[in-house]
């Protein structure tokens, strides 16, 4: 098997170096200037027509930029460092587990890793509350610009301050062009990769998140499991110009021998401290499952379906003791404080099915994960709360309701939610019909799901269709909520389709890829030469636009 | 080129008798008696696990029947009488251009056709206000509450009756299955299909039908255009179990060799008449469309982009007259009423991109028809309202509301709506959420959307495509509005995955193709040899069910 994974492991490299020529068609990669923060990336897509390019939100770093040579075992260069000195930064070789991965991994070489202070005053939420406009602000701002000024450094600063937003930048993730994440900016989408026990390889890895990052994942999360974690963890961060996110039980379980009951507190906090080192930039804690909510979640058609959530609630039923992980939350953020980790607290109780939404098992959860919340902000510690799972489309905006209520407006980030659990195979639809209406109604971040949710590992392919139906989601929230920048994009798109500008309306598409070939497919029909007033949906004589055209001509003619 | 289409015709034909034999997995067609209404046909998914059976509403009619020959020549069984003669029914031969297609194209031989009386007394509204229970409401009534009786047929006579729901069902269409169309009922789906003047032929079109029917379409619109169109309509009437509408305006303009200028009432008359003999259960007919409002769409960013409403409008500016359509309207209704032919008015202003949505000239249109409405209502046609079309997912609630106000809650029947403009090759999900949330709040009938949309004719996997689309769409808003029936199928779905019955699972999906081949990619993935109690997604250590289901397994044992 040894050999199957080597042949795989270069093939995947392989395709990676491929990855560099292709940037979208029509397109090119610019640059914003943002002074000390640095260049801000943005693609900008050329028109024809005498329409001026439109800008969009750039994911993709250094990968979109041809200029720039791929390679993966050096990893990208650093364009942050960890912070001035004289602000309580101190640097030290990597610790016990850390060191070892390093050691063994054929790693790019990490010699020494940077800590903040113990009080916390470091981390971008701290600052944003002391009133300091940090390098990662200017940049996120100059990104929710799209190169512009409509959206200050100090606006990022006051949501950040007031819990509304995040900036998740571990000290040690120094490849991060940073982001916000907050309800008042671009609705962001997540990405999830990684390797189960039985597929994949650190190389596939890095390729699903170059992939991802081109499809426009703005995190992504590394799930892991199995025994290579924190080198296939190590090639992602170090190639990773976007945050990081992980669930670090998943590493402790697999120390622990794959059995629930032998995880403990010392364990995982070994865990957290390599993650944060190695620079992971969020970490899902489910440390709102409490033990009184578990029997309301035992009578539930599909009892606990979060990996992570049924992990907790093993060990809590087999111990009969309550989750280490809110017992010991003091100690985890102030561990995360010196890195200037972001929280993610996990929804160990979403729903499994549509049956289970909206109960008291998750409600309850959601209520302690509000509490924890407010406390993460005590240590400076920047919070977003995770949601569901399953939800009918009628019961979507109670979820969203709730948790600005209960959570005080920390941003949410919701798996879909799938409003219907009778289309395996067509998941990333279904949940990306419940995205498109809670972004609208407010969520900051949207997590993908992929065709093959419910059914099996998500392959390249599976990516790409579950990141283009996020995007769309993203999009349509983004339009929904009155947003002027992303709306130029479908200005643009109208007015192409008007003008018969074919190319345009490709190079404008989220897949463009696609729409051109469903075009050319069409103009390929029966005895069709020119198709460029119409196309094979209508014909020629059938053509709303043509005749549409005319009439207006004929207005404008004052006939 | 006619032998490509001989061949291609020939192959279609071919490939519908393939159809006959793949009834969907795991599921068998039963049907429930209705007395002299007949037999209700529904699909029974067989489950394992001791669960009873999951019924589900069946569109494929005949076809879904194994006992079934098809024979497209000589059509489906006529199981529909064009009613008691005593109550005003007269026979007579078909006239003109009927008789003329029937005479030419090798069709299945009919050789008179129905006509009621004069004053639109045997159509389903006219009865529904005199108190009459048809054969129509009660087969409906049955289809509605899956064979129980949860829905009465005298609720489906009172909702017809208060104009909030049709039974599009021609006297002239005896291969019928009625159903009902309204918002408190199951969410319909049309499937558009038809060849344009570049491509397919009307075998093909009748694959598409019956493959339209096997994917769950409710209705089936005929949009053919180019010069085989009456044929290709005979064919695919003769072989439809389900209502079949039409754009007459497309055939009214072909005879008039395709220019708008050359259109009259007289040809539109003809070709009105020539379809309600012929057993068309639905028009659509831009009759909205005012010259008054045509300088509102002149300023659009996409100005008028239904083909039938820019057809219409460059007849008035042509002829600075008046819609035709309008002025005759009255004329139109005496028509539909004596073959009770529904009328879909259609929204020749809908937008065309979300920057011309909500305006001035859709909504003016939308009063015009809310008048029409009332108007036909008269004259005992039914009605439905056809709505966009481009619209913001914040803007489409508006759209419903006003659809009600104005149009005295007449079925809404929407094409989508699109939410974004900018993923074409996509549309059939970006429509798709726009579909569930209209129809989560009351549209009645969703008009489907395919991958090619804006690009190219629809292929036979772009229908399908479509179709799982639309009727996750319409199930979601099922759901969403509270149908215990339509939850009954993902509650089975839950426990399935609760009990990793996975036969179970791919059975209950909307797709178990799909579903099935996803699982069974992932199973043969590295070392795998036990997939029974997981899925490559988490592996056998990280399956959140397998851990659930022993803590659950902890708490019913008391421990």
């Amino acid at each position: 098997m040894q050999k199957i994974r080597e042949t795989k492991e270069t093939e995947a490299k392989e395709r990676i170096l491929g990855l560099q020529a292709s940037v979208f068609p029509g397109s090119s990669r610019v640059y914003a200037e943002c002074g000390a923060a640095g260049r801000v990336p943005l693609r900008s897509i050329h028109l024809s027509g005498g329409e001026k390019d439109v800008l969009v939100y750039d994911t993709s770093g250094p990968y979109g930029d041809p200029d720039y040579q791929i390679d993966i075992v050096s990893g990208l260069p650093k364009r942050r460092g960890p912070g001035p000195e004289d602000s309580g930064f101190s640097r030290r070789a990597p610790s016990g587990f850390y060191a070892e991965t390093l050691r063994t991994g054929q790693s790019p070489a990490v010699t020494a890793i940077a800590e903040g202070p113990d009080d916390g005053s470091a981390t971008q939420l701290s600052r944003a509350r002391k009133g300091v406009i940090t390098d990662e602000m200017r940049f996120a701002a100059k990104r929710e610009s799209l190169g512009g000024d409509s959206v200050t450094p100090e606006f990022v600063r006051s949501e950040v301050a007031s819990l509304r937003a995040i900036i998740p930048a571990n000290i040690n993730h120094r490849e991060l062009e940073p982001m916000v994440i907050g309800r008042n900016f671009f609705v962001k989408v997540n990405s999830n990769i990684g390797s189960s026990s039985i597929g994949s390889s650190p190389a596939e890895e890095v390729e699903k998140l170059i992939w991802s990052l081109r499809w426009g994942a703005d995190t992504v999360m590394d799930l892991s499991t199995g025994p290579a974690i924190p080198y296939t963890r190590e090639c992602i961060i170090r190639n990773s110009p976007v945050p990081i996110g992980t669930v670090p039980v998943y590493e402790a379980l697999e120390r622990a021998g794959g059995i629930a009951e032998k995880l403990s507190w010392e364990l995982f906090r070994e865990v957290l401290i390599e993650q944060c080192e190695q620079g992971v930039d969020y970490f899902t804690i489910h440390a709102g499952l409490l033990l009184e909510l578990i029997p309301f979640a035992a009578k539930r058609v599909t009892g606990i379906v979060s990996r992570g959530g049924s992990i907790m609630a093993k060990w809590m039923t087999s111990h009969h003791k309550e989750n280490f992980a809110y017992e010991h939350f003091d100690d985890i953020c102030r561990i995360c404080s010196r890195f200037d980790v972001s929280l993610s607290l996990g929804d160990g109780l979403r729903p499994g099915c549509l049956a289970d939404a909206n109960d008291r098992a998750q409600f309850g959860e959601l209520e302690v994960l509000g509490k924890l919340a407010s406390r993460a902000a005590e240590f400076g510690v920047q919070v977003m709360i995770e949601g569901p799972g399953h939800v009918p489309l009628n019961k979507v905006a109670e979820n969203m309701q709730k948790e600005l209520d209960l959570c005080h407006e920390a941003p949410f980030y919701t798996l879909g939610p799938v409003v219907t659990d009778i289309a395996p195979g067509y998941d990333h639809f279904v949940s990306g019909i419940g995205a498109s209406m809670i972004g609208m109604l407010g969520c900051a971040m949207l997590c993908y799901v992929t065709p093959k949710e419910h059914l099996a590992l998500p392959e390249k392919d599976d990516v790409r269709q579950g990141l283009i139906a996020y995007k769309i989601a993203a999009h349509v929230a983004d339009v929904a909520k009155g947003s002027k920048l992303a709306m130029e994009r479908d200005d643009a798109m109208g007015r192409a389709r008007f003008d018969f500008r074919w190319n345009d309306q490709f190079n404008l598409s989220i897949d463009p890829y696609t729409s051109r070939s469903f075009y050319e497919a069409g103009k390929g029909g029966d005895g069709c030469s020119d198709s460029r007033h119409f196309c094979s949906m209508c014909g020629p004589k059938f053509c709303s636009i043509r005749l549409s055209r005319e009439i207006k001509e004929q207005f404008e003619s004052g006939e």
